[in-house]
């Protein structure tokens, strides 16, 4: 495919023209997918989660520069997990990423989120797999700190970095419960607002709770992305992980069990797709839906019912 | 089921009792649901969304309260989609609603989001119909505004609120643009801070840029729901709303769409758990994985290989 060989040469028009293709399921998109594969593994790829207006944008701004000066070519995926109806993006990440957007290295492309089944995670790691493949040797993976998706981020990264904040009050501090497994890393931006040593210590003891033999000492570190300081030690952990991850034959393993996900995902979505198709083409729940409204019936024996009546066709 | 029996009595203890069997899959469960499902239907739900911070629930406190005062018995649930590990509740949902915790007819549970397919939105969908078969006039759904979660919620609602706030930036605002079209009834809440106009203005111009002939003209409120201001006028355009719903006989509709995406929900996940048992069953992944891992194969060729095993067995 003409596409996918301008985009492994490093085209960044052919790289945006494939992520749209990706992103809106257009015809061709699987072929392009599977002739991409090969040339994916290169990039190492790093997820950085956090609440809306921690400054999560600025950090991987920073980080993407850093790793710019060091040589490395960097590719940045925004995730807005918020407009779930336009499919598109926002338009705000772009312009925040000023610092960053006029680097011929680093190629950035904000992703709305869609609906359904694997949605976001499915056009994530395609997107990923795109950048990876032309060449980027850094793909970062910017989301908001919330909810499952975040969970599904950091299943499709290497290194995930998680981002606090201090101020953001009691609510968005106990959120954090929840996503102490996930992360390698962890950020406490805006550092000069009182605070934020609490926030340091409050994810430490977070952490105590956690298995204390590990092979893996989750750092934490203050920063303060606007005025750059502390952007070298996220990027020099970065690469500590990224070592100890190779060291302990750890990514290996961490990339298997990615692949094996994917797979059992896409057959799962396929699956489902292909019984929603057939479900409609053979049998209208017109009937079915109105016994069960009137409580005639009720919806998990219908299941039974039409999982019996899939079998036999 | 005994069980099922005394909580269509209103026993608070057996309330609680299934909504644990449901929110954790203990066996049983699904029996249960089938004997409760012929009492449900008599309440209305109702379902607010909004971002950390806006008082979220100090608003759904209010609405529950003046609810109990017009004779109204009330369930509440307090979704939290931020803890996806624990599958429990944060204390913080029932500790903040402190008001209506002594309240008999009031019943308030949290849940945590699950993991994996249709987690969230089933498990809640279930917990709903425990509340409205134990008999409550009301169920009040509160979840944090941002991401798929929330148009889920939407989904399984009659009403569903949508909380603002003013002077959480700018990209909470953007956040709003993809939830006009599931908001039927809008609040602005903390209105006496600065900008509350602002967001109302916003709100309204936003609207304006939706269909112009509709039979429902969404109302905008200003609340401050600390100090119960506000509190009324969000009732009553609640019920305002359901009036409107059933005289034009959308409620049934709205309804009846409920059942068909649950029913299809409910099959997809069914199948998929089938073909997740089956794979593992009898095909051992790893050679696969391995060779994806390898770059010989792409995992969008494993799902045909894949499917087509399944087929044959």
């Amino acid at each position: 495919m003409e596409l996918v060989k301008e985009a492994l040469n490093g085209s960044e028009r052919a790289i945006a023209r494939l992520i749209t293709m990706v992103e809106n399921e257009l015809p061709g998109c699987r072929e392009a997918m599977r002739d991409l594969y090969p040339h994916t593994g290169g990039a190492y790829l790093v997820g950085f989660t956090g609440p809306t207006g921690s400054g999560k944008s600025t950090l991987v701004d920073g980080v993407a520069l850093t790793l710019c000066t060091q040589g490395y070519s960097v590719g940045i995926i925004a995730i807005d997990p918020s407009s779930p109806f336009t499919g598109g993006a926002l338009l705000g990440d772009r312009i925040r990423m000023r610092h960053v957007t006029n680097r011929e290295k680093v190629f950035i492309r904000s992703l709305g989120a869609r609906g359904g089944l694997g949605g976001i995670s499915q056009a994530t790691s395609d997107v990923i797999k795109i950048l990876d493949a032309a060449g980027k040797d850094f793909v970062l993976v910017e989301t908001i700190g919330i909810g499952q998706d975040e969970v599904e981020i950091a299943q499709v990264v290497d290194t995930s970095v998680v981002v606090s904040v201090p101020g953001l009050g009691d609510e968005i501090q106990t959120i954090k419960a929840g996503i102490m497994e996930i992360g390698d890393i962890f950020v406490v931006n805006k550092a000069d607002r009182e605070g934020a040593d609490q926030v340091v210590a409050m994810i430490r003891a977070m952490l105590d709770l956690g298995p204390s033999v590990t092979l893996w000492s989750k750092p934490i570190i203050k920063t303060i992305a606007t005025e750059s300081q502390g952007i070298d030690t996220v990027v020099e952990q970065i690469m500590l992980h990224r070592a100890h991850l190779k060291e302990h034959e750890l990514l290996h393993a961490k990339r298997r069990e990615r692949i094996e996900r994917e797979i059992v995902k896409l057959l799962e979505h396929k699956i489902s797709q292909y019984v929603h198709d057939r479900l409609y083409q053979v049998h209208p729940l017109n009937d079915l839906v109105e016994q069960v409204n009137k409580r005639e019936k009720d919806p998990y024996s219908c299941v039974d019912y039409l999982l019996e009546f899939l079998e036999k066709k």
